[in-house]
């Protein structure tokens, strides 16, 4: 595999992150570096870079670039945003660099922030329609997306660390500074008219204070998934905790649990922004993209020539991406998810499923085995615990969790994911019980991974039988996969019969 | 990488393993199937293999034949042992396999199939001095083995299916039926003089018995740990356990945690074999060997052309096995070994520490990062996860739980592994404090993962000093490094200052 470092100078926070890929086949985080360098600190009107921030700043980027060196990285994409973008002593911080390093550091403009933005969250959420942002510290891009393109643009000096430093000077926050800190942010997007809540139109955020805002919200909640990357936070939630915020001084917000302690002085700025942000546009939620700008420098680079860099189905290909990871076998895989989607479809008489369901389905039969990687014993469980802690792009958490389940449930014993049951709905048990049942005959029906059922034939019964036919010896299969059939007894309430077919030769 | 497929036709069980490797560097364990066909059911005296227990078997060897082709398999190694070995209809089994398949069946004698246990367990267990066993369905066979080297071997017909066939005939067993099976046991080691726990002889016991008692010994004990390999089973808790097996009749016994359903029978001539064996050799406790002929026979194709072919040391192997699989950093793991064994070393004044944690720091080090394999956030977490679940050799119970805290411990956090306490020692939670704060400062001075730093020196305070001597900037490493100290000074109560030694230029 080849490896690419992405690094990003922002206003508030450094950042390397190294990915490991095959260009368009896969890829996978390997490292990743976080320096809170608040390159824009102490910047006032003069938009002066102070000389201690451009030290640190430097420091950190001669770091990341040695470590790129001696960690053998076959690429390095390195920008700057606002911070760098909007100094007005930029050549003193060309200098110390130069003096530092030969790190090869492109600013961006305020359009390709947006545009790397968008690129990063569309493929992490596969948003097709609706409206992406990224809160930075200098400043909020806001890009509109239709048709899986990006059709407006919009780049606002609304920051956290600007406007923590131009209206946060109180603590807890005063009266006037907090109508100040509203006004300004109201002002910044006043004037975005197509920024709208309409019919399908998603609203997706990215950046260290959605993240933040997410995770104070899944404390408070006790939500039982540790992953913020595509959660839904309601301007409801985003509303309770600047209330929080607003009330307490710096060391009671230390306490709030989800708050690290750097962003206990920021956070406040950055919710105002946001709350802003979704009343211009008449939002009700907004989903969390662990995905943003230095994702969407990678994907332009994975991706290309495609313009624009975006995955057509991102479930289907972060599925693969996992698969192929894990070196899976493809044969077999492709295998059992033709004999489960074969039985979900001749089934649907009893089970009522739909597309979603049958997607779910075959997604899980592409991962039943990733497990192994871990280790071949328990590997149910390993990969139970891999999808738990992989990165999925456009799945929600219900639907990861339904994925875990299933691929948890396809050989020995049951779970119905009962401690995340605040996330499923209470008739996701039955369609866990019922998909799953499904993907473990398929499965023992490819038992000995030779591919030597062919097909399956349903005749609804009672009792229902499945009519195995196939190319060659399949009676182990089918003694098998009868012996395993009892979820399927429980889950479809039916008995069930597994025969060979007689042979049509 | 390569795959080998190893088939063994035993008296109880037939299974298939494939091993996925690079030849002396790595392995892992890809693929399993296991059918108890019970190929000597019903051999009597005249020693006829049954027709229905040889159509058992030949299906699942033509199955499993049909599995290497498919799976695209490069070598197949299949051995046959005690039952067909010793059928007088042996002719009529050759028929019935040759008209279903073309699979390569060596039936192997006695002598070999102690040879290729001894290999498994010497190596699973780095085992150099004591006594391997395998009881298995139809015989067992017990090896000695000095310096590493088989130096006696025997072989008897005291299998747990013969056995429960010959002296099990009432349900619970009768008391002239146990007198009978008890002198049988007795009887097949009587000749064993060479059979003495001395000093250093450990004893380690393989196949499904033994796996088995060590599973219903866990459950009893409410054992933190769910892995059998590697665990002490001792005499007395044997003895409970055939206590019970005696007292219980058929469907009570499979009411026994840990017994599963198809060990129910045969169990109880199992553990009175062992038991035999143990109090003819005069051993208190046994090691389970979770790898035995089948690994075995993998490890003579893996290490050739060593002979015998025995891993030097079991344990760094499978460190670098574990590493290896997950494409470890190998400068940057060698650099944080390398920094963590220094400061080991001018710490002993401190902690007093010898050569056994020295060890378990430095195989910590190696695997420090595996977890980025799973998903680079949280991928201490995921190590901990990993170790729990790999394969190591050599390693004991404690060992594993210690070496899985201290990669847990490498970054952020620290737990003490409180839930496997019962493993542990009282002293055990301040031993891993000690060990995982070297290992923690040890991995920042490597943050850069560029080798900068070159070495450290201590100067025992108080404070604790530790100058880094670095070959180029390594500010931020030092700067991490202090500020990720605060477990140091927990665990050896003292305060510590990390800075740059001036430089020698």
């Amino acid at each position: 595999m080849e490896k690419i470092a992405i690094i990003d100078l922002g206003s508030n926070t450094t950042r390397l992150i190294v990915m490991a890929y095959e260009r368009g086949s896969c890829f996978r985080l390997i490292d990743e570096v976080s320096e809170a360098v608040r390159l824009a600190e102490g910047v006032g009107p003069n938009r002066e870079l102070q000389p201690e921030p451009i030290r640190r700043a430097v420091n950190a980027l001669s770091m990341f670039n040695r470590f790129c060196k001696s960690t053998a990285v076959n690429h390095v994409v390195a920008v700057g945003t606002s911070a760098i973008r909007e100094a007005a002593n930029q050549e003193e911080f060309w200098r110390a660099l130069r003096a530092e390093t030969d790190l090869d550091l492109r600013i961006i403009t305020t359009q390709e922030e947006g545009y790397y933005g968008f690129l990063g969250t569309a493929n992490a959420l596969g948003l097709r329609h609706g409206v992406t942002f990224d809160t930075g510290g200098g400043s909020t891009q806001v890009v509109a997306v239709q048709d899986g393109r990006p059709t407006e643009s919009f780049s606002v000096q609304a920051g956290v660390l600007r406007f923590t430093e131009r209206y946060v000077n109180s603590d807890p926050i005063s009266k006037r500074d907090l109508r100040e800190l509203r006004a300004a942010a109201q002002q910044a997007f006043s004037g975005l008219a197509w920024l709208k809540a309409d019919t399908g139109q998603r609203l997706a955020g990215m950046g260290g204070t959605v993240r933040t805002l997410a995770r104070i919200d899944q404390k408070a909640r006790n939500y039982p998934l540790d992953r913020v990357h595509a959660y839904t936070l309601t301007r409801a939630a985003i509303a309770a905790i600047s209330e929080q915020l607003i009330q307490k001084n710096r060391r009671e917000r230390e306490q709030i649990p989800g708050l690290k302690r750097d962003r206990a002085d920021v956070t406040l700025a950055g919710a105002v922004i946001i709350e802003a942000l979704m009343d211009q546009g008449g939002f009700s939620e907004l989903t969390v993209s662990g995905q943003g700008l230095r994702e969407g420098l990678f994907y332009a680079h994975f991706l290309a020539p495609n313009d624009p860099p975006i995955l057509e189905d991102p479930r289907s290909f972060s599925i693969l991406n996992l698969a192929r990871l894990s070196h899976f076998q493809e044969a077999h895989c492709h295998k059992v998810a033709e004999l489960s989607l074969s039985l979900f479809d001749q089934l649907i008489p009893l089970h009522g499923y739909g597309a979603w369901e049958r997607d779910l389905l075959a997604q899980a039969a592409m991962i039943h085995d990733i497990g192994v990687a871990v280790g071949y014993y328990d590997h149910h469980k390993h990969g139970e615990y891999l999808v738990h802690n992989s990165l999925l792009l456009g799945f929600s958490h219900r639907e990861s969790i339904m994925l875990s389940a299933l691929v948890r449930n396809h050989r020995k014993g049951f779970t119905d994911a009962t401690p995340y049951a605040a996330i499923l709905k209470p008739e996701d048990s039955t369609r866990i019980a019922r998909l799953s049942a499904l993907l473990r005959i398929a499965e023992y029906l490819e038992r000995g991974k030779s591919q030597v059922v062919q097909a399956v034939r349903v005749e609804l019964g009672p009792p229902i039988r499945i009519l195995v036919q196939a190319t060659g010896d399949a009676q182990l299969e089918v003694w098998d996969a009868a012996r395993r059939s009892n979820l399927f007894r429980k889950a479809y309430n039916q008995e069930l019969e597994i025969l060979l077919a007689p042979s049509p030769r």
